[in-house]
Formats: structure tokens, C-alpha cells, sequence
């Protein structure tokens, strides 16, 4: 299996040191029937070592997904997740702040959906917006954004210091790619619902976004929250990635089902 | 495929009505790899029916499960919902209310979860526990009972009005099931866990609870919500009998993509 460690951001790796075409995560796994089959078998460790989470009913984990639009975080979640039952996995999706929301500090609407014991939740867009946009569009100077990461890796401490393993993935893709993404959502009538003009205004700050997200990823990878860049590009390259740093993740908890309870041993139920 | 309206609380119908050792469902599919087949395949209809939802992005729909203890609700979200991306599908389950919650009047905590536009809810248990437990055990009178049933009513009435389909399934197991459920649950102490002391006293009111549920049900199943009765002492033939349920209501719905935007034709991405 290839490395996780060139993928995450820390002193020697950038969101610019990594190419959204890289596709090393389907090493040893050439064709589509084959990546497809070892998707599938990851799928379903997810679903097992879920039960094990939700079992042990004490951690919880977070992942939290990033990336331009098209960059795959609603495909991620379909495939990543095809074998889990929603009892254990909770999505939840940040648009643009509401009137309510905006009367709250950034992390307000976060903190409501982090997940609970036994429980993954699944960020689709996150606080991270926060660093993003108003960062682009100049809604707030340097020292507020600083500020912010400093909220955001206390933030991160004090779910990880209280039984949240939290994964972060910056869906990586090459604006080549995007473009294409856009167009197909254009030319094909059926997907027209799921494009807004809008997107194509922040297309044009591609180069601002980058820089963006280039600073934010390094300012809040830490030991407890890293930030991993996952090459987008290729679809099946994505899906593959990021299930398999779930399923090491979760290995890495070694969860089990609570013991057995011998106050039970020998009742009869009437 | 059997008809549903045998198992439709009505004028007719009753919990009483209905054997929970009924296997209508599995009707033409006797062997386990065919009901596991079938079952699959329904699970990717709904798939394909909740990608439409989301798609339309107007109604919603609300499940909402009820039964005993062991009665399978949890599995029941684990194999009807096995294909379908935890993106539309969103699962509440209701337990003893908080102290937060009792400070509140007892829809409070449900009106929080209804499905958003584009959205499967599934509530696992749900409302309903305020109108079987404090009657069981003789906390409210049966004026506040009958109250509680037209608040009921009500809200759902508001939901159904306001683009929310209300599907309803009680879980029907035999107390002999029961007992074999339990029992393994005790038996094997991988699944101690999932035992509580509190189960057996349940048990112990097992024909007081019954009652209270074939009242409620009566009180409560309407034309816009109505409560089917879904014999569950077989695994299968809940699963089978509940995704059919879901299909063929999502089917009647008649969703369908947005049309293609006028305004996108010939747009070239920059």
C-alpha cells in the first residue's frame, strides 16, 4: 500500500507539492472491475470497524472534507460510505451561513454536529470555509485569519483531547479538471440543477483560492488534525485514498466490543 | 407483489389483526440467496429514487419505525438503507428523553429533526414513545392520552402539508421472539452490550404495551400518515416488506430532475 505520509501537510509538504493527477493509490490495481472490487471490500471493512465504534460506544470520529467545487466531496461520500448503514455515519453539509448562524461565532453551527459516541460524522465543506472565502474575497485582514486558525486548532484540541479522531482531506483537483467538471454540468440538460453561476466567479479566483487553502492546511495540520492533500482527479484515485486511510484510521483505534457483562451469565429471560 | 393495504391500520385493520409470524413478502422467493438478491435490488432502487429527491429538491420523506425491544429497527436501517449514501438519508433515534427534552413539550425534540427539502428521515422510535410508555406505566390519564394523540395529528398534518411524506411501520414481533432475542443476547457475550435490565421489565408489561400500541395506532393512523403493521418475527421478510414499502411510495411520488436551464445552453466554462 502506498505511503499516506507524502500526503500529509506538515513542514516538508504543501498543498502545491502535490499533483492532483497522482494516481498512487491505484498501484497494483489496473483495471476498472478491479479498483471498483477493492472499493467495495474497503467499503465494507469501513461498515465493520464502524459497528465496532458505534459497539465500544466511547470515540468518535470526524472527517472533514474540502475542495473546490467539482472536486468530488458528494462523490466521495457516496462511494466511501456505500456499505455503511446510516445509523453510524452522520453527514452534514455547510452552505453559506444563514442570518441565525451569522449571529454566532463561525464554530457555533460546527460544534452542533460534531459527531457522538460511536459515531462517524462527515463534513461536506466545514469551518474551513471561514479561511477560505472571507480570506478571497478580503472580508477579513491577516490578523483576523490568524486568529481564526488559532479558533480552529483549539477547536480541533479540544475535540481530539476528548475522544474524537479527526481526518482532514483536501480534495485536490487541477483546474483543467474543474473546467471540465463545469462544462459537462453545462452540456449535460440532467445535470444543469447542480450548477450556480456563481461557481464560475470563484473559478476566477482559482489562483487566490489556492493560496488560501495553502496557508490554511499549514496553519492547522497538526499531530492531533492533520490535513491530508488526496489527488482528485482521478475519481476511483480519490475514493480508493481516502477509504483507505479510514479503514487504517479506525484499525489504528483498536476498538473491540465491550467485554462481556458476567452479571448476565446464566439468566434466563421469563 | 402482496397488497399493502391488508397491513394499513384502518377501520378494519388492527395490530391484533396482524400475525407477526405473517411471511406474505417472501412469496415467490423461497431460498435465502433469492431474498438477498431481491432485497439488494430494492435497496439500489431506493438509491436511485433518493438520488431523485435530492435531485427535485422539494419534498422530503419521514419513516418513522417503532417496536419492542429487539423488534429490528436497527437492522431494519441496516439493510433497507445498505445502498443508499448516508448524504440523503438521515437517522434520529429517540431515547429516554434528556432533561433538556422534558423541559420541552414532547414534539419539541422530533420537530428538530424532520427531514429537510431533498432528505429520507428515519426516526428510530420517535413521538410515538410518549404515547406507550407514560400510558404503560400510568403516568398520564387517558384525557392527556387522547391529547396527545390530536397534538399528534397535528404536527403530522403540518408536515404532510408542507411537502413531507409520513410513512409509518411498526415493527410486529411475537413474545416469544422476544424471548429468543433476548436470550442470545445474553448467551453471547459478544452481544452483552446490547443487553439492559430495563429490557426485562418491558417484558414484564408485554401484553400492556401491546395495548397501548394498537390504541395509537388506531388514533393516529390517517390517509396522510397512515401506520402499517409490518409482521417482523422473520428478518427478511420486515427488510423486503418495509423497502417495497419505500419504493413503491417514493415511485408514487413521481419525482424527476429539474429541467435542463435554459440559460446554461451553449455556456463555455472559461
Amino acid at each position: 500500500m502506498a505511503s499516506f505520509k507524502k500526503y500529509r501537510v506538515g513542514a516538508k509538504v504543501g498543498l502545491a507539492d502535490i499533483d492532483p493527477g497522482d494516481e498512487r493509490f491505484l498501484e497494483d490495481c489496473e483495471s476498472d472491475s478491479e479498483q471498483r472490487l477493492r472499493l467495495d471490500a474497503l467499503a465494507e471493512s469501513l461498515d465493520e470497524l464502524q459497528n465496532l465504534l458505534h459497539a465500544e460506544g466511547k470515540r468518535k470520529l470526524l472527517l472533514v472534507l474540502q475542495g473546490m467545487d467539482t472536486s468530488g466531496k458528494d462523490g466521495t461520500i457516496r462511494w466511501v460510505f456505500s456499505r455503511t448503514s446510516p445509523l453510524g455515519v452522520r453527514v452534514a453539509a455547510f452552505k453559506a451561513p444563514s442570518i441565525e448562524e451569522l449571529a454566532h461565532d463561525f464554530l457555533w453551527r460546527c460544534h452542533a454536529v460534531v459527531p457522538r459516541s460511536g459515531e462517524i460524522a462527515v463534513w461536506n465543506r466545514s469551518h474551513y470555509e471561514d479561511v477560505l472565502v472571507p480570506v478571497v474575497e478580503g472580508w477579513i485582514d491577516k490578523a483576523e485569519t490568524q486568529r481564526r486558525y488559532a479558533h480552529i486548532n483549539d477547536f480541533e484540541r479540544l475535540l481530539t483531547e476528548t475522544g474524537t479522531v479527526v481526518l482532514k482531506c483536501m480534495l485536490h483537483i487541477g483546474a483543467d479538471e474543474q473546467r471540465e467538471r463545469l462544462q459537462a454540468r453545462i452540456d449535460e440538460p440532467a445535470k444543469n440543477w447542480k450548477f450556480a453561476m456563481g461557481d464560475l466567479d470563484a473559478r476566477k479566483k482559482w489562483g487566490l483560492y489556492q493560496r488560501a487553502y495553502a496557508r490554511a492546511l499549514e496553519a492547522t495540520s497538526t499531530d492531533a488534525a492533520p490535513w491530508y492533500v488526496v489527488p482528485a482527479n482521478h475519481k476511483t484515485h480519490r475514493n480508493l485514498m481516502i477509504a483507505q486511510l479510514l479503514v487504517k484510521t479506525l484499525k489504528d483505534m483498536k476498538l473491540s466490543v465491550p467485554p462481556a457483562d458476567p452479571a448476565l451469565r446464566g439468566l434466563i429471560v421469563p
